[in-house]
């Protein structure tokens, strides 16, 4: 029997992209440093009480939704019309099962219920008003536009209102890609990913990242791994990025790591792909890797507890 | 230089599943018959021109979304509202590029609107009213739901209308998995693949199938081949079906052939991945594969054209 404190694994993390170490005060650092740190503890308190990584990811990822700092639940960016549209996935490695919504509005915890999705609607991905029917009758907590309203998101939205311009995030001097995530590898060996985010800036035609998309943003398969990445959506969704870290582990025999520096170094730059991923493998091994200048992250596993921003 | 004539390659499907040859009068197979034969001429007209791949899939798939016989466009099924929701994608492997809508109505032609999402929008996916938007933006041709209302897709919808059941476009006896797709092989070694459907008799909470998911039930990669897939949805996302076959040629060294029976016969059952797909590889061989009883489908190569339903 493998012990429990050292077997589990899990990572999460807050978005990545071109961050501008000048407009990181100190005051600001500490405090997603805190979230990162909590969101991770609380998914590591999951898995070090024997539960699974499917409740681990879902609870770590629940954390930084109900944060304002990050791009995902209640931090969710303003869409063109002024609104937040957020997508969320969820996979477990065991089954292969998956769960996911785009396009949803005024719900507290999307990742909770892409798991409804998965569980309970015979379904895998659910989307705008009929994901919000499915919300309403699985009696999920939903809060109305107020609790989404934060002063910066919306004046960035105001920066590019009525233009075509979309942004990723960011402020002025930054390119963030805004999305949070978490991998888990639980004591039974199961693995588990969950991905979350409000989208782009000023985003139109209920545009689908590759977030809420089982292969791109989001994929767990106990044979090999489990991976949630944040980046140029577009490129991840092309690359089929999440997966193709699985087949290189799966057909060519690579390690994690190599995998992992292949997808995001080799296959998504030619794709325009600027992000990250992180993941975790079947053994506990943690990769958290970006081809940006920042991703926020953080990781408990045998050898204690990281959380870092920058490179 | 390769001779235009023989080189190039392109296969329709019109959907499969299990299929009750005694249902199928000589009349209606006829007219199945006729409509892939006119789809894949038309396709391969592009091709011997000299035309693109990408041309030549979407031409071919619009003859399909103009058929009422199959289960995308003109003949797209009844969702839960009485609606008709469309997805498609297309998809090129020379620069990866790709476009799809999600729960798209009134468009005559998803498949084109999916081109021009890819090549207009800056985006991959768009979905909803969102990506209604953008058609009308694009000025695509629209029709009233009249023009999508068929008596059999009625019926099949009083049948279940009001329960939660969902169908795959089946009438009593049969399941059958609605989609249309096309893959093709032009002249100068591109491939391309397209996918439209009208998902679901009776689908609920917009709910999105893996059609329109670049890696699920589409995907084109120059380097290995062009995929359109039909069956159940949920497990053909899952499986991230199309991409795997990829994976399998690229990582593993495996023919079309092989790599398309693992997925089909050895991935998907377990997933109860019910349903079959399309390929062509960039030497122009064609493989259309099915693990139930029938799937309809129509090829032209160097050796001719063939057109078939049952195994």
């Amino acid at each position: 029997m493998p012990d429990v404190q050292r077997s589990v694994a899990i990572a999460v993390h807050g978005g990545a992209g071109t961050l501008d170490p000048s407009a990181m005060t100190p005051e600001k650092e500490a405090a997603y440093r805190g979230v990162l740190s909590t969101a991770v503890r609380k998914g590591h308190a999951v898995l070090a009480g024997g539960g699974s990584a499917l409740d681990a990811v879902e609870a770590a990822v629940r954390v930084l939704e109900d944060s304002p700092l990050f791009n995902a639940g209640r931090g969710a960016v303003f869409t063109a019309d002024g609104t937040h549209e957020m997508d969320a996935a969820i996979m477990e490695g065991t089954g292969l099962r998956a769960g996911a919504v785009a396009g949803v509005q005024n719900v507290k915890n999307p990742v909770g219920l892409a798991r409804l999705v998965m569980e309970r609607s015979g379904h895998v991905m659910l989307s705008g008003r009929g994901a919000f029917e499915f919300a309403h009758q699985q009696k999920v907590a939903l809060e109305d536009d107020e609790y989404f309203f934060d002063q910066l998101r919306h004046d960035q939205w105001q920066e590019v209102r009525g233009s075509t311009e979309v942004r990723l995030d960011h402020s002025t001097g930054e390119k963030k890609f805004g999305t949070v995530g978490a991998v888990a590898l639980d004591a039974k060996g199961h693995l588990a990913a969950a991905t979350s985010t409000g989208g782009m800036t000023n985003k139109r035609w209920q545009r689908i990242g590759d977030s809420p998309v089982p292969g791109a943003g989001t994929y767990a398969n106990n044979a090999t791994c489990a991976i949630s990445c944040t980046g140029n959506g577009e490129a991840f969704l092309r690359a089929v990025a999440a997966h193709d870290v699985h087949a290189l582990m799966s057909y060519k025999g690579l390690s994690l790591e190599e995998a992992v520096r292949i997808v995001v170094h080799e296959k998504l730059p030619p794709l325009d792909g600027e992000g990250g991923l992180i993941a975790v493998d079947k053994d506990g091994r943690i990769v958290l890797d970006f081809n940006c200048t920042g991703m926020y992250r953080a990781m408990i596993d045998g050898n204690g507890e990281v959380v870092a921003i920058f490179r």
